[in-house]
């Protein structure tokens, strides 16, 4: 079998992972089977087997070849404004039937599967670090406190959402979003995001320069 | 069959869930069968299978049955080492494995069934209106502002943590708990939680009297 890029296996892959992805769409993570991918890819259920042996290796692929695409960061003139789109971009994609079901399937794959795990791991990284760089633009612009952690505003921008997306089940709109954003910005405003101060590195990111004046 | 309360029913029905628990904490929701369940629980897997057709169910049904149990809120005499505790007590959870089994199998049980989505629901309705006591204290001593979202402040607290947990995979510690529960704080000192303010209630809970004086 060539190995080349763009070869009959980097073809094969392209194809299965494609089928993955609208089986999930189709039928969710309990509907998905190795037999059906095949099927859906135009390939003989054993090419899978070979190479894909069960559904959380599908999925764990799927994320990984779909991890490094470009994810164009909002660009609004605000630091408030982009975190907001940031929050909303999550609400649109949890509204769309189709599209929560990858994540969904994702969350239940990576609780059973140390390679599904580990996918969805470099999956969120990779897309805070590109979410971060509306942070570190503030930053610059001296919209936040310099050494602000940029992932960390990232992440306490999304986090009420998924909260309450995957945790509690209660509903998530554009008010959600703007409130997550807004009560993220607050914590990082009053400096709580800080990862060092003029003094040097803090050895917790909540102890801020204020913490230890008093 | 006798429904009375202490009666078998109640007997069989107590035994099989705490063999639901049981069995989730030893083979994870995937090792989850009604089998297995009604083995342990000594009884027939038809009494078992007549009731909770699906381990979905007996999953939605054990949750259910912990919901009313009693759930101490902290109090450690500040709101701030309240909500540290809340944090940090979700952080021990999830430290350890047997513990954390119950709310991934919730997690996965709920993305399947609509019985289990709804038990989930209820389930964490009750703990955040349990938990949300610290905050309508701490308003009544002066805290916080008034009007803040006792319910909010609580969801704002422990979604960094599960969304670490669930989504992101990264790892929780007391200082994961702290700067939760500290950013939340940041929020709730600054008015983002206020659901009404001096004017009467506000239409959205992002809304404060600052925004609308802009």
């Amino acid at each position: 079998m060539t190995t080349r890029p763009g070869g009959r296996s980097a073809r094969v892959r392209a194809a299965v992972l494609d089928a993955t992805y609208a089986e999930l769409v189709e039928r969710g993570y309990l509907g998905l089977t190795v037999e059906n991918v095949a099927a859906r890819a135009g390939v003989h259920k054993t090419t899978v087997y070979r190479r894909w042996a069960t559904i959380d290796l599908l999925i764990a692929d799927a994320l990984d070849s779909s991890r490094d695409t470009g994810w164009p960061a909002p660009d609004t003139g605000s630091v408030e404004g982009d975190l907001i789109a940031i929050a909303d971009e999550i609400v649109t994609v949890f509204a769309d039937p189709a599209r929560r079901a990858v994540p969904e399937a994702v969350v239940t794959a990576a609780l059973h599967s140390g390679r599904a795990r580990q996918a969805k791991r470099d999956f969120y990284a990779a897309r805070h670090d590109q979410a971060a760089a509306v942070v570190r633009r503030a930053v610059q612009r001296d919209e936040l406190p310099p050494g602000t952690d940029a992932v960390e505003l990232i992440r306490l921008t999304c986090a009420p959402l998924y909260y309450r997306i995957f945790i509690t089940g209660e509903p998530v709109d554009h008010a959600t979003a703007e409130r997550s954003a807004r009560a993220a910005l607050a914590a990082a405003r009053a400096g709580l995001l800080r990862t060092w101060d003029a003094t040097g590195p803090v050895s917790s990111p909540s102890r801020t320069a204020v913490d230890r004046l008093r």
